[in-house]
């Protein structure tokens, strides 16, 4: 099945039509979908005239968008235009439609990317497995009955089964690069603040990022920089330019200082995780380990600033229609309005301390690589997981890996890796770069793919 | 008495003597102290040798800063090297002497100024009435029995009872804008995050203020102009450069749109108060009554965010030596630290868009006058006040007017008037101004002192 660049470019070059994409797209995901439940709405329709319209344009010798034809779904948090934004919710069916398309979502069909359906997540984001009581799991695209990881699982799913090469998702504590490594799919979790995130629906406003899943490493740089770009009606965006890294990916790696973590990723990573490090550090030239400061108080500050926002966003929703929330995660809101706001505030005075703290490793590395989830995707109901001996509860400890890491705001493009040890499922790392340097952890990424350490398997039939 | 600005300049010009200067406040101290409490602690032999220092400069001819020779004290929540910072506290007599002197210690003395004693307060600046348990109230220096405001209330006293020309205080939720008004003398309230707070010691991160009184505006300018600056170590310090205010004085405020906030400033205003706008607006020839947006609810966000910030900052410490806090306000800090998650991070969103709204309103205005209190000095030890009619509890309540300013962080002139009505005792008004616009506030205080409209009054003897 050819990638997101390889049909990009076949389109672009006329060598195939983004109708004909669109039709095998869309069989894919009849076929597949009884299997995954990756999207909770479709609009083929809709897509069947874009790509008409794309390749009427292609016919007339039109300029087209570097994206033109390429299928796309997104994590049904973002707004589609006339239709009701769930966020993974029961109680958000109530809503109106959305009266326009969020920003991203503009901007990937700006550059000609055809948007096929919305995606299933856990509810409100809160989750890392996509267990979602009201639209059913989603499953692992490699193995039937596991979790294809969360939030953004349906986006994992769709590009790890085939279904789209391209998804759209968010990440607070790890939503992207969870089901990325889960599902063997590139994930690009982008600095705090640099894409738009207008027209989606929030979950903690202070960690929030939205990013794009691809199934190659070009794919991921392509789409990055359809999305980039300054928004002044978004207050959290902090871009000023686009910075293009899709023309940068061949530079390599020669020469960046690149580390390998070791302490507390180490610690609470398996085997087969550190594995997958071991192969990306190899293909990498990466030879020192490097420490990263406060990564557990790091943790323990995100999951208290989590539940508050969260807590404060859903306060009155929890009021009102409880019974309607999710019963995976109804709990934790309810904790997080209450928890005492001295943990907040608390909270908040470490990560000014630790962002200092993070940033500053950066003047002497230019890239580290650490796993993005202690184990391989868990069986869906699975209560608890062990890592290296430890019984821990399997949903929240997820996420021991990715919350750090975005709680400092660093980008991070999660590779999917195939360790042994893990019966044929993926596990992927993340490559981690300084804030706004996302062009070198695409370019590690890259390295990674044309080395063949990284890469996506074609998923079950 | 001469006031700062008339001492200053006899120092300068040698026609009087620092050390006469020094003696002179120092035998008023001991005179009026049994009667205020206004200190709680003096270092009148340290003050010596150095208006000696300053006298022998200036005999030599040498050149002495703008300040020289003119005695103040500081409310005993800024660092004074050698001296325990007790911040009004009994808790904190346990701690070491501080290493170093406050920065803003620092630049009054490096411009002059003859350091000679700290100042009572709320324990931890929680309070507006200088009601201290552990060192006794601080009275009225124009009625004996009745308040100083608070919480820098010894700041109010020793300006308005002449005891020294010029005071540092911190403001909060009014804590320099309720003692100048109460005690009749010049207070400013500088933009959030204009002076540098190194060297004292905290209650609310994301409010505190801290800023000068004097005995006369011409001279609260002076001390303004020499306490301003950036510092590089103070990460809540956003000053890029000295912007002189004291020389701009004479300019007036012909020009400028000076309106008078109505609605919720009248509301909770009593007639005095509203007199005391009424003198000013004449003074300064401002006829259109403005509305401030949300005003009640910044008070309420205001007292939310105090409540948990400083909660969480006294949270060991109420853990551990809770019997030893202010009876007055311990149970605030305590419920402050319980309050939930959900009302702190509601409180900051809803500020964002507060503060928003507070700017655009000083696109058509440059000046706003409010009153500082909505009554006179209140008896100490007095539960209720009376507000147009409504009972409403004394304590948290003579911040009704100063706290929705402060939370949106614009720079505010006190300026002491003297309406009908209050049987002698002064009341304030608030000069209100754009962030980073001290200098039309401090104008429009001229102003008013030229006119005779505001003034310091000789207290009792």
């Amino acid at each position: 099945m050819p990638t997101l660049s390889q049909t990009a470019h076949a389109i672009a070059t006329r060598r195939t039509r983004a109708s004909e994409v669109l039709q095998a797209c869309i069989a894919r995901i009849e076929a597949t979908e009884p299997r995954l439940n990756a999207f909770t709405g479709t609009r083929f329709e809709a897509a069947r005239a874009q790509a008409a319209q794309i390749d009427a344009r292609l016919s007339r010798g039109e300029a087209v968008g570097p994206l033109a034809g390429v299928p796309f779904a997104v994590k049904n948090l973002f707004d589609i235009a006339g239709e009701v934004t769930l966020a993974g919710s029961k109680v958000n069916r109530a809503n109106p439609p959305a009266p326009a398309d969020a920003v991203l979502v503009q901007r990937l069909q700006a550059a000609g990317a055809v948007l096929v359906g919305a995606l299933n997540m856990d509810e409100y984001a809160y989750g890392f497995t996509t267990e979602n009581s009201h639209e059913g799991p989603t499953h692992n695209p490699h193995r039937p009955g596991h979790s294809a990881g969360g939030s953004s699982g349906g986006c994992g799913a769709a590009v790890g089964g085939g279904q789209v090469p391209l998804a759209l998702g968010s990440d607070t504590n790890g939503s992207i690069r969870v089901p990325a490594s889960f599902c063997g799919v590139w994930g690009l979790k982008p600095t705090f603040g640099r894409l738009s995130r207008r027209g989606s629906f929030p979950f903690v406003a202070s960690i929030d990022h939205l990013g794009p899943f691809a199934d190659d490493a070009a794919g991921l740089a392509l789409a990055y920089d359809a999305l980039q770009g300054p928004d002044p009606l978004d207050p959290g965006c902090f871009a000023t330019r686009v910075q293009p890294t899709h023309r940068a990916l061949e530079q390599g790696v020669q020469g960046l200082r690149i580390g390998v973590l070791g302490g507390y990723f180490e610690a609470h990573a398996n085997a087969p995780a550190r594995e997958a490090v071991a192969q990306a550090a190899a293909a990498l030239g990466a030879r020192e380990t490097v420490l990263w400061p406060f990564a557990a108080e790091a943790r323990a500050a995100a999951f208290i600033t989590s539940a508050s926002e969260g807590g404060a966003l859903h306060l009155q929703r929890l009021r009102e229609r409880m019974g309607d929330f999710e019963p995976l995660s109804v709990d934790r809101f309810i904790a997080g309005a209450l928890q005492p706001a001295a943990w907040y505030v608390r909270a908040q005075r470490f990560r000014r301390v630790y962002r200092d703290q993070v940033n500053a490793l950066f003047r002497d590395w230019d890239l580290l690589i650490a796993p993005a989830t202690p184990v391989p995707a868990p069986a869906l109901g699975s209560e608890w997981i062990e890592v290296n001996g430890q019984r821990l509860p399997c949903r929240p400890s997820i996420g021991l890996l990715t919350q750090p890491v975005s709680y400092a705001g660093c980008p991070v493009v999660a590779a999917p890796m195939w360790p042994s040890g893990t019966d044929g499922l993926p596990l992927g790392v993340q490559l981690i770069a300084a804030p706004w340097r996302e062009d070198l952890a695409l370019r590690a990424g890259r390295v990674l793919e044309q080395a063949g350490a990284a890469r996506v398997k074609e998923a079950l039939p």
